[in-house]
């Protein structure tokens, strides 16, 4: 098994290559102001997780890479979007985000709504015309993505995320607000990559399991990272979510504590891997990687 | 030629089938909240022109029923998602759209910024997931429909429609804000009329191109009965984008009056369907229904 400094530079090193493609999505359309703000956006950093996992998991089973770079570009327009939506004051009200001011902090709040909405558009864009991939497969990622991103994935998950402590009353239920604002896109990333590859049926199913559980645990860890986390290497202030009264397994009372649901959610995640047959190495790595992340 | 008689009826026989499929759209997921804030706005009724367009040039051409319809309906949930987002307090700030209360006021901010972003998810699903269309088929669709809503498309209108007057001078101005803020979707709802039929070549560009003036002439049309409409028949406020410094050929100084440039996007709407070999009649009917609209 690979260790640990070894996905760092693999996920290093895949940042180089995925970044420069997403800075050239910038768009140049007839709002200056509108091209910026995305551009903006685009050039924010992160992790780049989610389209790393759909890189290993195409890359693996034999994917173009070209396909596999359009659906982790796809993906990552997304959860950037996502983003800053929930940054808006109407939401979560963050003025940092990857230690830059918010979207709505640099530009304004419609600037921000709109180049949020302009970047899901993207999205389906980039799928829908990538020529690598035939028609077949970039509609089965186009209903892929919109499943992960509409009133059953990430919408959902952030309504019951704002709603917080008043609808989640022990770990069950934040596990299925995690389920929805988060897995939901690491779910999809990975099945994406499968189809990518031109898998289908029964892998494809388990590499969703697998990544929907990764993505639980990706939750678990940033609220766990919230309560105790360095706000420096965060890029944002610590104990934001308690204090807005967030839902999260810290918050809420039960008879299971945080540690225990987290090191559940860890045990689940590894036995998924285990269920899929022909699988790349790196799976488990990156699940050990959430697992001991500090920002 | 039919007549505008006729066309209402028409219309009116199309909205109760379409609403009845819209309705059907209405989501189940997770958070009630967000389930009930998307329902309230498939019911908010409408005109219904766009896909009302992609009917008539769809049925024309041959295409499926069933096809049609899922053009119609990914149509109409952008359209209905860009209202929701342009009525925003850090938009437009309305309070009444079609007589009832705008999203955010009926809900709240939060929800009305989630719901529609989870409805352009549901757009591009609805085309995903079209099983009479080939996939081919709701490729082009996606990618269509994607270009519309995108950054060179509606996003970029409303961005320029919001810098209002410091952006405009005159009425190549405003037209060019039309382009984007109004006649993408027009366009989009001709072309993807156009391809439900399983159309190709000029005849898509010359649905395109009608598409796009018939949009600039319903959107001049629009800030026309801003200026001397009805508040009770267009169920909102009368002068309220001269008030707000928004860019229409009525706020401008140009050397063409108002009356020319309406009557010129006209008689050009004429012209480009009189291009049109085989195409449905009721186009021009359509077209002198935009131009005598009241509301």
């Amino acid at each position: 098994m690979q260790t640990e400094a070894s996905l760092q530079d693999q996920l290093h090193d895949f940042c180089g290559v995925f970044n420069d493609h997403l800075r050239a999505l910038a768009p140049h359309g007839p709002s200056q102001r509108l091209n910026d703000a995305i551009a903006y956006a685009l050039e924010g950093g992160g992790k780049r997780l989610r389209p790393f996992l759909t890189m290993v998991i195409a890359r693996h089973h034999g994917a173009h890479e070209s396909t596999m770079m359009a659906a982790g570009l796809a993906l990552e327009l997304i959860h950037t979007y996502s983003l800053i939506h929930d940054d808006l004051p109407a939401m979560d009200d963050d003025d940092l985000r990857r230690g830059r001011p918010t979207l709505h902090r640099q530009f304004d709040e419609a600037t921000a709504i709109l180049a949020g909405d302009a970047m899901q558009s993207m999205a389906f864009s980039v799928l829908a015309n990538e020529p690598t991939a035939d028609p077949s497969m970039r509609m089965k990622m186009v209903a892929e993505l919109s499943r992960a991103s509409g009133p059953e994935g990430i919408c959902a998950g952030q309504d019951l995320d704002l709603a917080g402590l008043s609808n989640a009353r022990n770990h069950q239920d934040v596990l299925a607000i995690a389920k929805h604002k988060t897995a939901a896109m690491f779910r999809a990333s990975c099945i994406l990559g499968g189809l990518a590859a031109g898998l289908a049926g029964p892998i494809l199913d388990q590499y969703g399991a697998f990544g929907e559980s990764l993505g639980i645990l990706f939750q678990l860890r940033d609220d766990m990272l919230d309560e105790t986390g360095d706000e420096e290497k965060m890029g944002k202030k610590a104990g934001k979510d308690r204090d807005a009264g967030k839902a999260t397994i810290w918050s809420v009372d039960d008879s299971l504590s945080s540690r225990d649901v987290l090191d559940l959610a860890h045990r689940e995640t590894l036995a998924l891997i285990g269920q899929i047959d022909n699988k790349p190495p790196l799976l488990q790595t990156v699940c050990e990687f959430v697992m001991a992340r500090s920002h």
